[in-house]
This record gives structure tokens, sequence and C-alpha cells, in this order.
């Protein structure tokens, strides 16, 4: 692991630039993280734009993690081509509590790293009326 | 459970909008779709606005499904404190996986239903590296 991480969040249409607008909210603004908006121009060109970003980084330095919008969506599916050509980590299904908690975590991110936080129940997606339901239900035992 | 649903996404910052133009490429213009871009305003009140959506809902006729962008985060908080007042679900960590599935599911979104989708270990945080390397090791055994 590297003592460094680039997050790089990619998405269909403006939904990276809205993480980063929450994100600057939370956790205030971030050098070591970047958006890309797919699919907002006529031009856009998916490998041209992945292949840019693997040319930038600094793999010797930085661990580089692309958080992407869904599961089998094109964007995620066009950085998959790219897993064995690269050694760039790659997130989908990204949720705001994960990105928080992953650009709070000092230090790069690699395997380990990722495979724990991405096991984490903590960031799953949440039915708030049940888990406030099993509260009350708690505070009735006591 | 009602025969329609309303699903409203509220977030810190403009990621509300985000959500919406990504899913505006994916699955079109949703009349049943609203979004609450939270703190982007000097003069935003969330209690104002929380009680302006529920009071103006049908709640008679259609579900209404709040989805925040975090657990522990302001907005959701606000919303959890009128779980007990209105009649509304509430979902957190949302990702655009989630909502996908949501709006393209017909009809209306009760507890079993949210419960379930919740739970569904497809819309978890994915360390993609490791799924195609599972993917992988599948193949090398065939």
């Amino acid at each position: 692991m590297k003592n460094e991480k680039k997050v790089v969040i990619a998405t269909h249409g403006h939904l990276a630039d809205g993480f980063v607008s929450a994100l600057k909210i939370i956790v205030g603004e971030l050098p070591n993280l970047k958006s890309v908006c797919c699919y907002t121009e006529a031009e856009f060109d998916l490998d041209k734009t992945i292949i840019e970003i693997m040319e930038n980084h600094d793999f010797d330095n930085e661990d580089l993690v692309i958080c992407t919008d869904m599961m089998g969506g094109s964007v995620n599916n066009g950085f998959v081509k790219y897993l064995g050509k690269y050694p760039f980590q790659l997130i989908t299904n990204t949720n705001l509590a994960f990105l928080v908690d992953l650009l709070l975590t000092p230090g790069g991110a690699d395997c380990d790293v990722l495979n724990t936080k991405a096991k984490d129940e903590l960031f799953g997606v949440k039915y708030v009326n049940n888990l406030v339901g099993d509260y009350d239900n708690d505070l009735d035992d006591l």
C-alpha cells in the first residue's frame, strides 16, 4: 500500500460533481479528489477518458481508487476492461457514506483496506423506518 | 401498499440533482421523482422543507419514499424526527443502483418491498477487483 491515494468519482451525468458538492459540505475541499461526469457532452469518449486518467497517474507513489455509480452500468463496465492493464482499484455502487469514510481514512488504499470497507454493513443501503422501530423496541424492553 | 409512489432524493449539496441527472440518462424523465439539495442556499431551513414535502403529499393515494445520502448525516437525521408524525418511508446510504431499481419497480413501496430491497446484496458497495478475480478463478475451474 502506498502512503497516499487519489480518488476519482466517475458516473453517468452530473452525479460525480454532486458527490463532490456534498463532500465539500461534510469534509471540505479535498485536493486528492477528482470527478468525471460521463455522457454530459456529445463528444465524450469513455476509453479516451480512462486512458488519460491512467497515463497521468503516478502509480509508484499513490494508490488510485476509481469509484463508479453502478454495477453493470456502462461507466463501471468501461473501467472493468482496464483492470488487467493498469494497477488501479475499482469500487462501484458508491454512496456518500462510503466516500466520506474512504476520504477521511489516512494513507493509501490497497485490496485489504477496500475489501474490508466494501463488506462493512455500515455503508449498505438502509431502510431507516425499520432501524428506528428496532430502537423503539429496545427502549420498550428497558 | 398504494398503487403509486413518489420518490424524493434529499442530500447535502447538489448530490440530489446529480442523482437525477444520472437517472435521466439511464431511465429517462420521471414525473414521480423530486430532488432536494440541502444547504445550497444561506436561508435553507430543513424542518420547513420537510414539513412542506409532507403537507403537500397525498398519502391516501401514493406512497412517499425519501432517499437521503448518509446514515448519521444531518439531512437523514432531520427526516428521522418526523417518522412518527407522517407515514413516509425513509431510505439512507442511497446509491444509483438502488434508485434505478426502486424507480423501475412498478406500483407503490411499502415496508415489505423496501425491507427486501434494502437487504439485497446487489445494491451494496462492491470492490470490483475482487469480483473480477473470483470470476477469473471460476473460469480457471472450467
